[in-house]
């Protein structure tokens, strides 16, 4: 089982895997992933599935099977401990794998927006059932595609863990969010959302129940967020409709992207409020203040030492510039 | 010029380029940098030298050079102002590139520990001038190895930037070094080095001044910080001996490290705590509970959607196995 580890100064969570890799295991990143070896398509007959989606002829179409230990490990009870002056906590949590599509080379966004409705679907249900769990107190959905994105198979996959922890990078954006709203009383998304429709040049698509823009300031050039235009904190409170809607932007969107910048690696993230701090009664607290969404953040720059050092980002393309260069793109051949 | 945008919900600043790049422009990144085509060695004679230090002969072992415009300008006067919800200002601050050796082939730890103390001292000094200019709250250096690390030339050298902001990611580690202080009463850097001391499987190299250690929960894998043994919250307190002598310690932990991962990309970073905020007389406040390091960051491994999005990190090796291999290493052939 891995560890869980905080880093002191930060309050940032590590996991620490159980078996050390060796330096000579670390080889240079593959640009391609290689084909015959998917990890995913092995992996399919082998563990658990826990969601599978399928059309008439009992074909899956989409499946989410638990990939216990990889990262976290649902099988084990939550201990934290400390070990001199730092902490950590075993790797209690739920890992849980994606196949977004049948076969290996196809990927939902070419299916179409129906085969990415039943991606959000599985994603829906799975958060629905994993914040059942008393002691889960995040879900995260993201995904990585390209081999410079951490993708190392090139099957079309997400992921989705549950942990017993809000990681630290959510607790900035809710902490973000509570400061604006306890200084202006109105959420901060739909005040941006408000202020790049009145601007207009930042936003790629808006629909009946979305907005796709490039953000004013963000860490990566060419980085889309995705926002529900209905002020709601919880992902998992998406209806019907809206799955419908966001299959529809998000396969629009990934085409686009993958259009102007010729396939790049990227990743992207759900960020949703944290369910299990009760906060309907008290407006003011964490969550009300905060505005579920997606962001989808192409990888076509490394990081280097000035962003991991001061925690700025350098934009090389503007935003303006980004989501003109998407919204004008062509990808129908 | 460039502009700085903050980003409302984060409170980080981005800087956006001036002249966007084109999506044709966004090459994967190169695996070797090309030789023929340094950068470096063509601003050698271009841009203004703002130190130089030269053996008898009066041959140049090290040069600092202003680069003004590449991130920060100089020439500016500090400009803040809103857009719409939005803030912004304009890039003042200043971007000095440290060339670290004489030959383009050459590495300072491959010259030895008084090229790398020669270097040493450029940061040393240019950090005192930068400092005396009011309008400058942080003096940021860093360094870029290799093409995966964001370095895109070959030639060795890292970078000083003065900024009008204290970063984010500096202002988060003196806000953990803060509460841990308002709670202990001790320094967190201080306790953390006799924990390490007291425990020994991290550490992999003390000397009179300074320690070397793979911390309990860091970022990358084989992460190395470099602390000194005497606290002190500024970098550019650091005395001619303990200049000396670090000039050993990074020759040394570089090489180890180069040696161990087969000469893997790397940033380092310089942490430092801001000296503008007067705290001398307070102790309590900001500042005298920092302590200055170094974190050396190998780049073996991207960045997924899960680091991105949670603010965790995976180490796919433990900092105990990684600072085995990196003590245990022999470099000399």
């Amino acid at each position: 089982m891995n560890e869980l580890r905080r880093d002191p100064l930060l309050g940032r969570w590590v996991v620490v895997f159980k078996e050390s890799l060796s330096p000579e295991e670390y080889v240079p990143p593959r640009e391609t992933p290689v084909k015959g070896s998917c990890v995913i398509c092995s992996q399919a007959d082998t563990e658990e599935e826990v969601l599978g989606i399928r059309d008439e002829q009992g074909t899956p179409l989409v499946r989410v099977l638990r990939t216990d230990g990889s990262i976290f490990s649902s099988d084990v009870q939550l201990e934290r401990r400390g070990v001199g002056m730092y902490d950590m906590m075993n790797s209690f949590g739920v890992s849980e794998v994606v196949l977004e599509t049948p076969e290996h080379n196809l990927t939902p966004e070419d299916m179409g927006p129906e085969q990415m409705k039943r991606v959000i679907d599985a994603y829906y249900t799975r958060t629905l059932e994993l914040e059942r769990d008393d002691r889960i107190r995040y879900v995260m959905i993201y995904k990585n595609c390209g081999a410079l994105s951490g993708d190392l198979c090139g099957h079309s996959h997400s992921f989705i863990t549950a942990t017993p922890i809000i990681p630290k990078r959510i607790k900035e954006e809710l902490d973000g969010a509570k400061g604006y709203y306890g200084y202006k009383e109105r959420c901060i998304f739909c005040d941006m959302m408000r202020e790049e429709q009145r601007y207009g040049k930042r936003i790629i698509l808006q629909t009946e129940h979305f907005i796709a823009y490039c953000p004013f300031a963000t860490r990566f050039p060419f980085e889309i967020w995705i926002l529900p235009r209905r002020h709601n904190c919880y992902f998992k409170e998406i209806t019907e409709e809206e799955r419908a809607d966001l299959g529809f932007v998000m396969t629009d969107v990934i085409k686009r992207l993958r259009r102007v910048l010729n396939d790049p690696p990227y990743n992207f993230v759900f960020h949703s409020a944290p369910s299990k701090i009760p906060r309907r009664a008290q407006w003011h607290t964490l969550g009300e203040d905060f505005h579920w969404h997606i962001e989808i953040m192409p990888r076509v720059r490394r990081l280097t030492g000035f962003e991991l050092g001061s925690g700025m980002y350098t934009l090389s393309t503007s935003p303006e510039d980004a989501a003109k260069f998407l919204k004008e793109v062509s990808y129908e051949d």
